[in-house]
C-alpha cells in the first residue's frame, strides 16, 4: 500500500495512531472524526495515500464511494438520522485541512441548526454557455 | 431507463426541459446549477430515478462518482478553479430539495469568502465507542 510516513492519515492507517473505526476493508477506512459536526460524524479514507479527487482512478472512485454508501446505510440505520451530508473537500481553498482524500458523512437532525451555502445569483445572457464550453471542453 | 414523469431532473434527462449540459453519458447527466454558489458549479446526476445514497447499488455508485471524478478535474483545469467541493445531501433535513440523486461539484477561489462549517465538540469519555458499536453493528 503506498504510504506517507508524515501522514496523520497514513499513521492511523497503519494503526500508529489510535482512532474510532467504524468500518475497514482492503482499500479503506472509516474513523469517527474528533471534533464532529454532529455525533457519528465519520471520515472515509482510501488506505492508499492520495490527496485530492483529481488524481483518483476508477478503481480508487470504486473503493472510496462503495465504502461511503455502506457507512451512509450504516449511520442513517444506526443512529437514526434524519438525513445525511456527503462533503469532500479538494485543496486547501475548499477546506481540506489533512490532504490525504477523505469524505466526510455527516448525519443529520431535523432542527439541528445547520444551514448550507445559500444558492446564489443566475447567469448573464451568454455566460452559462460560455462556462459550459470551458469545462466540457476537458472532458 | 427508470423514470419517474414528474421529476424536474428526469424531464432534464427526457430533454422536455432544457439545460446547460456540462457532460452525457449512458448513465448519467451533469448539468450547470441555475443558482450556482459560484460560476461553474454542476450537477451530476444519474438518469435512473434514484431519491438519495441509500439505495445506490454498487453499480449506481460507479457510474455517479465515475463521472464527479471527471467532471471535479475538468472543472479544475476549465475553469482554473483553486479547489473543489463536492457535496450530496440525503433527504429533506441535509438540504436535500430536488428528491432525485444528485452530487454538486461546487468550485472554489481564493478568497471567494464562503466558509465551511465549523467543526465542533468533541466526545465524552466513552461517547465514541458507543457511537462506533451502534455504527458498525449496521455494517
Amino acid at each position: 500500500m503506498e504510504n506517507n510516513t508524515d501522514c496523520l492519515f497514513c499513521k492511523i492507517i497503519r494503526k500508529e495512531i489510535p482512532a474510532n473505526i467504524v468500518y475497514e476493508d482492503n482499500s479503506t477506512i472509516a474513523i469517527l472524526d474528533i471534533h464532529p459536526v454532529n455525533i457519528g460524524h465519520t471520515l472515509v479514507i482510501p488506505k492508499k495515500h492520495i490527496e485530492n479527487i483529481y488524481i483518483f482512478d476508477e478503481q480508487d472512485t470504486q473503493n472510496v464511494f462503495t465504502a461511503v454508501q455502506k457507512v451512509s446505510k450504516a449511520i442513517k440505520s444506526g443512529i437514526s438520522a434524519d438525513g445525511i451530508n456527503l462533503i469532500m473537500n479538494n485543496e486547501r481553498p475548499s477546506g481540506q485541512l489533512v490532504f490525504h482524500a477523505h469524505v466526510h458523512v455527516i448525519p443529520r437532525h431535523n432542527g439541528d441548526g445547520l444551514a448550507q451555502w445559500k444558492e446564489g445569483r443566475g447567469y448573464k445572457e451568454g455566460e452559462a454557455e460560455e462556462v459550459v464550453g470551458k469545462i466540457s471542453s476537458q472532458l
